[in-house]
């Protein structure tokens, strides 16, 4: 239910399991899972994040939550948030291509791509606390993407934003008429890939290593990667075709 | 001077000092704790934080400040502080309704607030700077409300910025003009409220424990969290209803 | 390479090394650095940092930097930690006056400064990524004034974004049009550095400490320095001044 596409040096990885809505039930995240963890160990520079159907995702498949006691509950959003690091530390980047409603965990996903493009059709919602539960973990990326008041609407109504709001709020960075969408994706996408892949990897991971803590934790381990990746092959070539007015030739 | 009264599932806190500005002297401070813990082991869903007259609060009340030494301070700004905390640790939904100014802690209790709507001629500002001491303590909650360059503008400044420009930053939901405050903040609160009032509050409480701290952190109490709450019985009734095809019945 | 002017109240620190774009290297840090350190312990209220020429600053300055082994790289970077932190740690308030295009480092002192207007022809970019080395130290502070899907946007794309988006971000506090710049940046920073020069010394320094910290932290710093200055000359003058009713006489 998950496909893997590869063009040029992009990987698109759609999840086609529209009839459920794209739901993310354990066999769903499993797949999902070992689709990144395959793109990653390739060359590619990009990953797309697509889905099927006129839903992006609607979050955990409640037919497979209802089954399980608590600690397979706790199995199941440790599966899910392993998906989620591992978007995060993955070398390519990886941009959501949202066409339609993103719910709970549905959300979640596009607050842990590293970039997101929307259709101006689609809509974001972290509804949990409407249905009895409360979206705590979808709750964590997107709250670290948007402000505190936006984010206690967010989980406190359960009601859906449209893409401009989204946009407006920094969840995601583009809305577009949906019949853009995917020209707008890979537009960004294109931009976000150019240069050395090799230090764009390091870049993103060292990124959301320093996020969220004190300014002055964030140097100090922001500062020792680029004193160590200062001798790297693309960093050297990076500065010796700038100072010798030539186009780079990347190494990596 | 401080009213407490009860529609339905909804109880207005409502200050009502207006020839002293609403300013929080330790009275105050003491009467608004005293009005928080009662309603908090009330069955209510909702909380409306209002104030009577022009101003909603001009913050400390100087006269009761300038009466005392460092240690005296001191015990005014811990009292004050564990109102803010009270408010965000309430397990109702707890709302800000606006009406003019809110200064310096007048300030802080709005962004203090799970959520906040103004009427469009309120102002809101950090003067502390410009009167020789400072808004130590309530640029903390404004600080995680809106972002750095704006907070610095606050604080160093001391101006006032409109409830446009506070919505555009983030400090508060909605702006709209006078007339409509009641409509606005009970509509927003009516929707905030939907659902079960247990889940929401564990929501609210696990939303606060987990922002401002690294993902990992985040993640860390959400998740244990969100395991626990799924075998409640609003979760189960939630997961009940939806897969049957039919209206819950919130147990809580 | 850097002019040091004092009018009235305020000194002007202009990075004057147009022909290199104002590119920091090991010498122009240093000598900026000198300037803060001197102006920091003069009776200055405020600072702006300015520049000559098209460009604001294009950051690390290559040549600079390709002659360096790891611990060299690292010594730099570490100069220019220093650089900011003092410019946080400052005692006046530090406005940034950007004409032109701030890159890299030289969007991280804009990041590093108080408050920021800038040309409405000014840009702003971390082009790193694009160039084979990344911009690891820089997005420290822009991480923690912007949103991270915006962050992201900037890294990993490596595109200037122009004013007004900065400011849309967060990422500076106005865009005016050229000819207004000097005006609009003395106009903020007269209006952030009235009152007492001790208290918002402080002030900053304060707000600082407290900010990326979960709020409880933040409580702790914040209501101990309130308590402590509670008693200073300034506050006491500011409090007795609004009680009797008349103008202050600021004493520091």
């Amino acid at each position: 239910m998950v496909d893997v596409a590869r063009e040029g040096s992009v990987v698109r990885i759609t999840m086609n399991r529209a009839a459920k809505r794209n739901a993310l039930s354990a066999e769903h995240l499993s797949e999902l899972l070992d689709a990144f963890r395959e793109v990653r160990t390739s060359d590619a520079a990009g990953i797309v994040l697509a889905a099927e159907g006129p839903v992006f995702s609607a979050g955990h498949d409640f037919a497979d939550v209802h089954a399980r006691d608590e600690e397979g509950v706790r199995l199941l959003l440790e599966l899910c948030t392993v998906l989620m690091k591992t978007i995060q530390s993955a070398p390519q980047v990886v941009i959501a291509r949202v066409q339609g409603l993103a719910t709970a965990a549905g959300c979640q996903l596009v607050a842990s791509c590293d970039l997101a493009v929307a259709a101006d059709t689609a809509g974001f919602s972290l509804p949990g606390g409407k249905a009895g539960w409360f979206c705590h973990t979808p709750a964590v990326p997107v709250a670290r993407s948007i402000g505190r008041k936006r984010l206690m609407e967010l989980v406190l109504t359960g009601d859906v934003i449209d893409a401009a709001t989204a946009v407006e709020w920094g969840l995601i960075n583009r809305a577009v008429p949906a019949g853009e969408l995917d020209a707008a994706t890979d537009e960004l996408l294109a931009r976000a890939t150019r240069g050395s892949r090799a230090s764009k990897a390091i870049g993103k991971r060292t990124i959301y290593a320093q996020l969220d803590r004190p300014e002055i934790d964030g140097y100090e381990i922001a500062l020792s990667v680029m004193a160590e990746t200062s001798q790297s092959p693309s960093a050297k070539e990076g500065r010796a075709s700038f100072l010798e007015k030539r186009q780079p030739v990347w190494p990596d």
